[in-house]
């Protein structure tokens, strides 16, 4: 095997409760790449379509996770990449964490698997220390692992893959504005109230304790988030109505995808997921924000061969 | 049936990481309640033994539980209850909530299970209000529930019951030494740093995982606390050593007990568990203070039926 195409997932993190700790997968909503062993030693880039993003092995996300990878190995030879982005970055559902997850997947597939998926979370994070200036595993962890993903610590790294209910869908709207994740991350305060965090803890409990027993009701009381929305809501359009709307039309819970713009929620069964998706677009056409949106099933296997050579 | 005879377990709440919202259930140590139905309405406290407790309805936890219970339903008799305090108050073992819990648990089947568990929980609550001042429920949550319980949200109170692994034991001692529930309220601080509340919330994600997939290592990893241990601990003498000693001694993990004196620790099968209480034990002999210690499995069951007539 010298060649693999694969899917990269898009993912949510947060997850409402779970700042900088849960996040999940999707299945509609992904890159494309195609890594190949070449002789040359190193990581080229040859190849970006779908947005314009930068080549130079050092500045791409991808090249920079790839990179991490082959400094922990000997190896005689190197690596192609080709992306298809299909993701956009800037959206909040995990642009770079599919480039950087992907490349090394494959990278390590081609290779024989000599690391785990809890090594290719850290040398992915290298790619989210570039595009972001923090190194966080909360997409690439689902982006790997597939599923409902837990960071319990990031130091040192300890990544729990969480049951995921089948009848979970995901709905994604995407509205055509720019947050900066540097920005919604200083827009944030260092302390927290106690009485907020201990609720926090509650819900991510309950959170956990709902996808593991498949109880959709309590998958959707614990989808609350009484410390970052409050805040970050405010970059984000009619976040309220969007959310407010979509609780309406029968979703389980609602909420920011990663650090925004794009709002997700969770729903029962792709009929629910549907129905959501039309009450949150009704939102945006009304107020004339262009947007993207998907619905998809939580993906539970992660990044997958689409062709091997 | 007129008259019911129970055990009603002592607790463990806070468990490391979920700070007033998890607690558990202890099998070899709890109280002693016998509650008849009399003709006489209201509630009567007949007899306490083991403890020097007030028999006045209106000052006794389990009177004041009993009293919330009987404000909701029409009931044209009363009961008579009778207690062997077993479980020391102040101790950090949930002596209150074992009273509070038994009482309106053994009512309502007495009166044929009008109430929900969380009904029961939420009278319970009354009797915590007058031993503390304050209506938590993560001691009642699990004395009544059996096994791990997590107080997911307290308004509206809902109580999720958390699988618990059959080889789960818990290791308690009891320093002889007094810390009141309101110093030990006291001395928090009413804000947490945002990257501690991180922690501690990847924590509780990763131990109600680990309760689930009955992963004894992740569970284990799970049992930190960055946020009360830290201030608690110094009111309690030896805490650093009797955590460091029972880690050696093979425990999962180690904290506080409710707001103390008492230190938990986790183990996996009761020889570990056994193991651990010696080297617990071995520190408070070493300096010179005296103390309780219990070994006993997670009751999952909950408060039991010693005897009915």
């Amino acid at each position: 095997m010298n060649e693999l195409k694969i899917f990269a997932p898009a993912t949510i993190a947060n997850v409402s409760c779970g700042f900088d700790v849960l996040g999940l997968a999707l299945d509609t909503v992904g890159d494309e790449m195609t890594i190949r062993k070449v002789s040359q030693k190193g990581i080229k880039i040859t190849k970006i379509t779908g947005q314009d993003l930068p080549l130079e092995t050092q500045k791409n996300v991808a090249g920079v996770a790839a990179l991490a990878l082959l400094a922990e190995i000997e190896c005689d030879f190197g690596f192609e990449i080709e992306m298809n982005k299909r993701i956009k970055p800037g959206s909040g559902i995990g642009s770079s964490a599919a480039s950087s997850a992907g490349a090394v997947w494959a990278i390590n597939e081609l290779l024989g698997k000599p690391f785990n998926l809890t090594d290719l979370v850290r040398f992915s994070m290298e790619g989210e220390r570039l595009a972001t200036g923090v190194s966080h595993a909360d997409n690439v962890a689902p982006a790997l692992f597939g599923g409902f993903t837990l960071v319990r610590s990031s130091e040192p790294l300890d990544i729990v893959g969480i049951h995921t209910p089948k009848e979970l869908y995901a709905t994604v709207i995407h509205p055509q504005i720019e947050v900066k994740t540097s920005d919604a991350r200083n827009i944030l305060k260092t302390t927290v109230q106690l009485k907020d965090a201990i609720k926090q803890w509650g819900n991510i409990g309950g959170l956990i304790s709902g996808l593991y027993t498949e109880n959709y009701e309590l998958i959707g009381r614990s989808l609350e988030d009484h410390i970052i929305e409050p805040i970050r809501s405010i970059l984000i359009p009619a976040f309220d109505e969007v959310k407010s709307e979509s609780l309406k039309a029968g979703a389980l819970g609602c909420g920011i995808s990663g650090s925004g713009p794009s709002i997700f929620t969770l729903s029962k069964g792709e009929s629910a997921a549907l129905k959501v998706a039309e009450a949150m677009k009704s939102v945006y056409e009304k107020v004339g924000i262009d947007y993207d949106i998907h619905v998809s099933k939580i993906n539970k296997q992660g990044i997958k061969i689409l062709e091997s050579n």
